[in-house]
């Protein structure tokens, strides 16, 4: 029996990680949780799952989640810390680390630090700190599975194979709501227009860098440094059907790909069970039914952030850390109505081109790069918009 | 530095092999080559090659051969025993069988029991004798790697996975050269249309065994004797475009796919170099140039000789070889003009209706049912043609 904690349980990926677990409670049991301001679903999820520590935000959530829960036997922490404190749990065995965005860095790191597995759902540890979080890894022994549908692909493709034999990884893109409208319309699409994906239903955030294919792009630096690919060796390929998640190209001329009905259990439950694989109870992908999968080209200027994100990816150091920290902020004011579509990549353009390099070799420069990045950008936007 | 011998360098697959062969020079050379009647493309082979031994059809062609290659330093054998002998030449690392039909049994099962690789590229020796060659290379301890770029794909796509794991395997075929012909005109096909495959450029009898979709019928059999698939594990979808050669679906949900070009030397130089991979300097697969992948169930009406095959595999015994033998006869009068496309399948249902089943424990056993088939089969051509 293993036992479990859920960085984000309330989020999307965290529901679709109890939804695995609840299905397999004779190989896994929950033991902490963490949210953010969610207590209603927190609290439906205390009492379904008991774990032994939970987390939110504020203390004042904490403190009535305490008394809704009446005598039960959980500890309720708060804040940042308190999150950490459910990555640092001594009965984990697994922590799944989802909470999105810079948030998740911390706990993402104090989970990494205890040597445990962890399964990585949260792109931005990587992109922003990924030679740190490899490097804490390597020394406490952690062992770390992606969760993302795209690198759990590419995880599954390389198996055994030897570094040298790899040629290439391709991750593919579903290229949003906007792959084939015309591009002079596309600028002045709505927040309603941009969350209408057609495929996954995943939150807001990730929807609308799926449109923008920021999402791609931060994929592609979260490879860099989970399968310690070269940029050249990392590509992209856009299909809508979203059924091939990732190819990997041996330098033989093969290449592998791993395919599945668009559903996160299944990249969520492979990295709670690998490498054993257990029965998912999901309908299988039956292609004579789904009939043709096509695949197309990145058209770099209907997405012009994959540009920039190449670019980070190259350049390496403090880039990727501007570049998510630019997006976070360019998509929040394009949620909230004042920006436009076609804004988002002009403000991360904008952003990154003043943006000076430096090295970032601690989570305090990370930090700090991170903050420095968003106060620019949020200068940027309240000049220009 | 391996030492190769090839049986049947003169055939499409040895030929595509010695030009892989080639390639690698410096990890492997060519020792030994087992040929029909094609002296001249011997000749050039063993001028090029120079391999130990040679095997030749008959003592006839032999003599020619040596003569010549007047003092070249090659032992030159014939018949039957010929091509065995170099299959159990001593000096042999891995021995490429590819030897087409029931004639390559013998020194397949030969280069098995002598305990080295053998590259398996001849489907008819798994397909009447699989339980008996796998008997006899655990015996042996030789490893026996498909060439099959189907099998090849499933044999790359399980990789180290566990058995328990794996829910399905599906080889793709191109659906041949009347995908798309209205089942009404196929009936009527000549043999240059038959043999004109939109694919793969391969002999002739496999050419028509594409057309009839029975290579996968043979295929389906093969598979379930090299990865031990029962029946309802093994699958088959249509894909005009060949370049997913076969996927392997696991129980969770997620399915694994091999890809490439269409070029036999991608599997051949797999089963060489195996577990490693060694650049092949072919052109990469351009997934956004190919655009579209499409799959199709498969159309049983189009396809009887689909279900009959089906029936062997699940009758098991002798009814695999009855199927082979009543084939290669039926094809045979096909490409002499003695019958029509239709009639393939009508000779194989009849044969296989009439065919009483026995067990097949020894090879003397496969032989005799073999060539009584072959014997009824001509008898029945005899009488309604």
């Amino acid at each position: 029996m293993k036992k479990i904690s859920v960085l984000g349980s309330t989020g999307s990926i965290g529901t679709n990680t109890l939804e695995v677990i609840s299905r397999m409670a004779a190989q896994f049991v929950v033991i902490g949780l963490a949210a953010g301001s969610n207590i209603r679903l927190l609290r439906e999820q205390v009492r379904r799952f008991s774990p032994k520590i939970v987390s939110l935000k504020t203390r004042a959530e904490a403190d009535r989640l305490r008394s809704d829960l009446g005598g039960l036997p959980v500890r309720v922490v708060h804040g940042p810390e308190g999150a950490e404190e459910v990555a640092r749990f001594e009965e984990n065995d697994v922590v799944v680390a989802a909470i999105t965005g810079i948030e998740g860095l911390r706990p993402t790191i104090a989970a990494v630090e205890s040597g445990v597995r962890v399964a990585l759902a949260n792109k931005e540890t990587m992109v922003v700190a990924g030679a740190i979080l490899q490097a804490r890894a390597a020394a406490s022994g952690s062992e770390i599975i992606p969760v993302d549908s795209e690198h759990s692909g590419i995880f599954q493709c390389l198996a055994k194979a030897r570094k040298e034999d790899v040629r290439r990884a391709i991750l593919t893109a579903s290229g949003g709501p906007f792959f084939r409208t015309p591009i002079a319309e596309i600028k002045d699409k709505t927040v309603e227009e941009t969350l209408a994906h057609p495929r996954w239903k995943m939150g807001r955030k990730v929807t609308v860098d799926s449109a923008t294919l920021m999402n791609k792009g931060l994929e592609l630096i979260e490879a860099h440094w989970l399968f310690r690919l070269e940029p050249s060796q990392l590509d992209i390929l856009v299909h809508p059907q979203s059924i091939v998640h990732s190819l990997v190209e041996m330098r033989d001329g093969s290449t592998l790909a791993q395919l599945s009905v668009t559903d996160m259990r299944i990249p969520i439950q492979y990295a709670l069970t690998y490498p054993e694989r257990l029965d998912s109870g999901l309908q299988p992908l039956e292609l004579g039914a789904v009939g043709s999968l096509e695949f197309f080209e990145v058209d770099e200027k209907r997405y012009p952030l994959i540009v920039l994100a190449r670019r980070a990816l190259e350049g390496g150091k403090s880039l990727p850390v501007a570049l998510n920290a630019a997006n976070e902020v360019a998509v929040e004011a394009f949620l909230r109505r004042r920006i436009k579509f076609v804004d988002i990549s002009a403000v991360v353009g904008e952003v990154l081109a003043r943006h000076r390099m430096s090295e970032v070799e601690s989570l305090g420069a990370v930090f700090a790069v991170d903050r420095e990045t968003r106060m620019q950008s949020e200068n940027f936007l309240n000049q220009r918009y």
